[in-house]
């Protein structure tokens, strides 16, 4: 295989290891003839779904791209991947991961990562980033910062689809879990910065989330929303080593004092703080513990399967709503005219919810006589 | 004037103050009959326009009621007297006031309130408290809390309208900013107890947003979300008084030290913590030469203006979201088929993205049967 993907633009941060490539009924010709030009429609549904259920790695990469493409025909192409894939996904533990940049996300990845490949895990690890969020510190963008997971066969590193909005990304997101579950993976991390709007979505798709800390200079949560805080199913102090071993302890002792003022969680878990060095490796395999500890409480307790059954359901209406807002803005009508009504609302020429009303009144009108 | 409206249920924490009365227009006899008998529609809509550009707070304290109304024929009479009172609207202050339950919101809102009134300004004092926040603390229910202001001639008390969803309360709210305006109010406080969502969409349609806090046991932060801080433009620790002096100086300090954490605020104002005591007035002329010097900054560098218009705006989108999303939810084709999709979606049967683009499909084009 000539073409490497990391080298085209299209795929910054994301390596494909060949070694991975299991023998499968897809006939490799295409496959070579798809990577050599680019021509992402070459592949049929049936190929790509074979394909992904075999564990190909290249395939599901390409099945991603098709996911992450806005063309209708990928789009079509994908969507009936997907409804194939699904019956077969479902089986990893979906796991988000957040912090601040600088918490070292990055190594903690690599390390927790690594250990649960040893482990003969197969792990995803994926990131929700929109673009409106990327300035403020992608870790995937940074591809040379997980030289060893990258490498690991038994690992799938993609970095944050690019399209637009952060419910596209989310929607392409959740996609791309089906194929990952399809294709076998045990693992899936979801990487976020915590600092905009990204980790509530990546919360309502994960069924573990992580928030990686380091300690601070006096206040523990500079720049963490409390939000997050309260999402949190555990809160990790990394950078325990050194000079800053009993910093890192203090922090978590002061954590553990934040979290008692939240109400209990509905999982009947309570969320522990631990500490740990990703540099070091010290406290990663306690971590792994606590969050399949985590797994087996809540697969108990009908928990686990509950708050994916309401993530999928609130996917839908997501879905649905954005839909319906999406129409309503690209209605010729209501394009006309929403400029008036941006203008005359401020100046007080007609109330909020009566230009609200007519533009409403506009819009489905014109929808009857379509 | 023998029927008081505060022993009737419907206005509970609600005394209209007869001494304020102005002689108006408006036929005495046609108000006395309206308020005995109770029917609101006696009005016509040009009879609820002039009273309350006179400035009858009985007659504005109708037309409130009727906004609050769900009955169609209260809704049209109540949005002709709202475009005809929007030109008149937008010389206040307007104020939201947030803090936990013990906070002492209301003895705050008195003394605070009383001020504004001996220097001449009308005070109108709503709250947005929808009933699925009430049980956590609604002052304005309990009107035995502010009974100086409300026999107050120059201030109106109003509870939160009782209808239904947040959003409806919004509007409701907001349009009674409105009415409040027309009526010649210069101060309008709009309080909220901040353990909910209500705070958000308070800080949505006020130009100043004050978050009251006390010193608490250990941790200041407890039970109010971070968001919450992020909002405000003023903290004041209350109940800084006796014992408890040296302990409200030590929570604004450490307030003043979360406060820097924040990015700079959009209207160039460095949000100040201070303390106060309303039950000893201490500290409250302070308060308001604060939010006078907010007022005059914002006005000057045209933040006031722009975000009154960017809010004006908003609520407009957040009408026609909520429309869009009603109507879809009403439909009597998605109300037949939803509740397969919702049981489909969990089991993995379809994708929560199919199922949205189904549903979307049926709804769309049960739209152009119509």
């Amino acid at each position: 295989m000539s073409h490497h993907p990391e080298n085209d633009s299209k795929y910054i941060g994301l390596k494909v290891n060949p070694g991975i490539e299991k023998p499968d009924a897809v006939n490799s010709d295409s496959v070579n003839r798809f990577l050599k030009k680019g021509k992402r429609q070459n592949l049929s549904s049936e190929q790509y779904i074979e394909g992904i259920l075999n564990g190909n790695i290249t395939i599901l990469s390409q099945a991603v791209t098709l996911i992450e493409s806005n063309n209708p025909l990928h789009q079509q192409i994908a969507q009936e991947v997907i409804i194939k894939c699904l019956p077969h996904s479902g089986n990893s533990v979906r796991i988000g991961i957040t912090g601040m940049p600088g918490a070292g996300k990055s190594t903690f990845i690599e390390v927790l990562g690594k250990r649960i490949t040893k482990q003969g895990g197969k792990l995803a690890v994926l990131a929700v980033d929109p673009s409106s969020e990327r300035s403020k510190g992608s870790i995937l963008g940074d591809k040379t910062r997980m030289d060893e997971l990258s490498t690991d066969p038994n690992a799938y590193i993609r970095p944050s689809p690019s399209a637009g909005t952060l419910g596209g990304v989310a929607r392409k997101t959740r996609e791309i879990i089906i194929l990952c579950e399809a294709a076998g993976f045990t693992t899936i991390f979801i990487e976020t910065v915590g600092v905009g709007q990204s980790e509530t979505v990546v919360h309502s798709m994960v069924d573990f989330f992580l928030l990686l800390q380091i300690a601070g200079a006096g206040d523990e949560l500079q720049g963490i929303k409390r939000g997050i805080m309260e999402m949190a199913d555990t809160i990790i102090i990394n950078k325990a080593d050194g000079d800053n071993y009993d910093k890192a302890q203090l922090a978590a002792a002061q954590f553990r004092n934040a979290l008692h003022l939240f109400p209990p969680t509905g999982s009947g878990w309570i969320p522990p703080v631990l500490t740990c060095s990703a540099l070091e490796d010290s406290g990663i395999a306690e971590i792994w513990e606590m969050v399949k500890s985590y797994v087996a409480l809540t697969q108990k307790n009908t928990y686990f399967n509950s708050r994916r059954s309401d993530q999928a359901r609130f996917w839908m209406y997501e879905t649905i709503h954005e839909t319906l807002r999406t129409n309503f803005y690209q209605n010729p009508l209501v394009k006309t005219t929403l400029p008036d009504y941006e203008k005359l609302v401020p100046e007080n020429t007609i109330s909020s919810y009566i230009a609200a009303q007519e533009l409403l009144a506009t819009y489905f009108k014109s929808m009857l006589k379509e």
